[in-house]
């Protein structure tokens, strides 16, 4: 079953062998960027293919055809293909990749979604790409100047925060960040049902009046935003106590990354001291399990997708890094975010605001 | 002995028994601002007292003078008070404390350094205020727009790496951060002794043309600093590579408290594991040689002090929640500074700069 389409071939390889007709209607179709990020094709490929078989998802893959079949031959679920060979590198300047390689795997994966052919697009690669092709194919939500990358970041407690945005606007106006605070509000709330989420600006002093300029002027808008606690300083946001962490992607990006490398950094070291004696590895050895937990605590893989908050449609940013792991569970994030509908949770909830309900006079937060 | 001074009394308290006249006379005279951070004064003039034992200077405590009189009662130490009893508060708007706060302990001890009555100041307190009274009172370094705090940080490898700007720009314009990088590669060279510096610069991506406005000029800039070697992501920066890390101080301070809150969560998380089982807790029990020392190479108590680079004097910036050992350890820096003629190493290498060895035509570095 092939099905033409201008530039590209969207191929129907497999069904579900399992569900009904009504099941198979209702499935969410997710694309998947096969040619972006750091790993190999069929890495990712892998993980499409495990997210197929766990979740009910039909995975499309966008990438080079013939690879794609030679690699998900044989598997029995709902899976297709979308042929767009063309590579968008990390290092490819976005607006113009964008405007070039029309038959690239992130440009052809964007537009199966504006032309409804997926519910969802998935991808590890260039994210100024992804944004600049979203931008450009699929608009935004009324009302927000800029979609916002969300993360959710493990802290030491039960809960995760949502960093908003970490890495998708790398100059960002006092405004974008209320936009960011209102919609990570809305996703707390909607999404993980969360009643009064506490909302933080990301500063590198608690008082108000610190910052540079962005943030201080910042700091006057959020108080219109319901949940607004004030500044936050990142050497306590592990430690947990608010529930969305307002920034601009420059500063978001350095302290993501931050984070990861830390912990990486500090896992390293108590690994490396392991081959200094006996006792240090017959003690590394008792506490395994808790490095385990830890790994996957913090490991990027195990938390996969980030979706991309602003747009009229579900687009989540996988890491560069990702493996299959990290794949198959950004599909998942991808199919969450389909089910609950979020960007029209988002539309709704700014459309509110633009009301009145969420809004406070300046000073009462 | 006591000597009187317009606004502040500097008390004479003791002198070292075993150091004779020349000894004394060389000795440097570091002031510390006992009323700045989070600690009481008592902790942090134990801190002062600790170094003056240790490391050969005179103290100078500047705060209440009798307070200090009575926790340095006894010592036979080379100790001496200036009597400024202001306190300037970490919430404080620093340009305002500075003018308004003439008798506080940090006006009064950026004064002494600027009479000759002390050769370095060291402060855990507001940095913005420290700052500003540095500017106003003892003046910038030809050449140097703005002085940068620059942070010694560790990494998994041998060495550290320096972070200029740790906080104190929260603007910066992209000769700022080439300035940085000048001042960065002259401290590692000569403070540090390290030929070829590496100097990158901090950014979400590695590929040059990512990043934010500032440091996309900024890249344009450093190519004329030798040693030179591109952006460096933050979860890359713990592994090595690099000597010094070239930032604004907003982004370098997020960088520098995301690391420090990551590395504790880490570290909290594995000892709070330590309570769910026996193996756990007989495995931490045998792994504490490798946490005390892990503990101890991330700590800001045994890191100590920043010195603030681009100033005629000798300012160190201590953490704001030093205890007795980190202020030990910042006057420990400040002493060496001071030994290594630190101020004139970084004039005479910009004024080199201004010449041309260290210049390079654009592109080639």
């Amino acid at each position: 079953m092939v099905e033409g389409h201008v530039g590209y071939k969207n191929v129907r390889v497999g069904s579900s062998p399992t569900l009904g007709t009504n099941s198979l209607m209702n499935r969410v179709r997710v694309v998947l960027d096969t040619l972006g990020g750091d790993n190999p094709p069929a890495e990712l490929i892998r993980g499409g293919l495990a997210a197929a078989e766990a979740f009910g998802v039909e995975v499309v893959f966008a990438g080079e055809q013939g690879l794609i079949e030679r690699e998900i031959r044989g598997h029995r679920l709902p899976l297709s293909v979308i042929h767009a060979p063309e590579a968008v590198k990390m290092e490819d300047p976005p607006a113009e990749a964008v405007r070039r390689k029309k038959n690239s795997s992130l440009v052809q994966g964007i537009l199966a979604l504006k032309e409804g052919r997926a519910e969802a697009f998935v991808s590890p690669g260039n994210t100024g790409a992804v944004m600049a092709a979203s931008l450009l194919h699929l608009g935004r939500i009324p009302g927000i100047e800029r979609p916002g990358i969300a993360v959710s970041v493990p802290t030491t407690g039960a809960a995760n925060f949502l960093l908003i945005d970490s890495g998708a606007n790398v100059d960002c106006s006092p405004h974008n960040l209320k936009q960011f605070a209102i919609m990570g509000r809305i996703y707390m709330q909607e999404i993980l049902g969360l009643p009064q989420p506490r909302i933080g600006l990301l500063n590198i002093g608690a008082e108000e009046g610190k910052g540079n300029a962005l943030v201080r002027k910042a700091f006057d808008l959020l108080k219109e935003v319901e949940g607004f606690v004030g500044n936050v300083e990142s050497n306590r946001l592990l430690q947990g106590g608010v529930d969305v962490v307002v920034c601009d992607g420059f500063s978001g990006n350095i302290l993501l990354k931050g984070v990861e490398g830390s912990a990486a950094a500090v896992i390293g070291l108590l690994k490396k001291s392991i081959h200094e004696s006996l006792r240090a590895r017959v003690g590394a050895l008792l506490l395994a399990p808790q490095f385990q937990w830890l790994k996957e605590k913090l490991d990027a893989s195990y938390h996969g997708g980030a979706p991309l908050l602003g747009l009229k449609n579900v687009v989540i940013i996988a890491h560069g890094h990702s493996d299959a792991l990290a794949i198959k569970n950004a599909i998942k994030v991808a199919n969450s975010a389909v089910q609950s509908r979020l960007p029209e949770k988002i539309e709704q909830g700014i459309a509110r605001f633009n009301g009145t309900p969420l809004f406070q006079a300046s000073g009462e937060g």
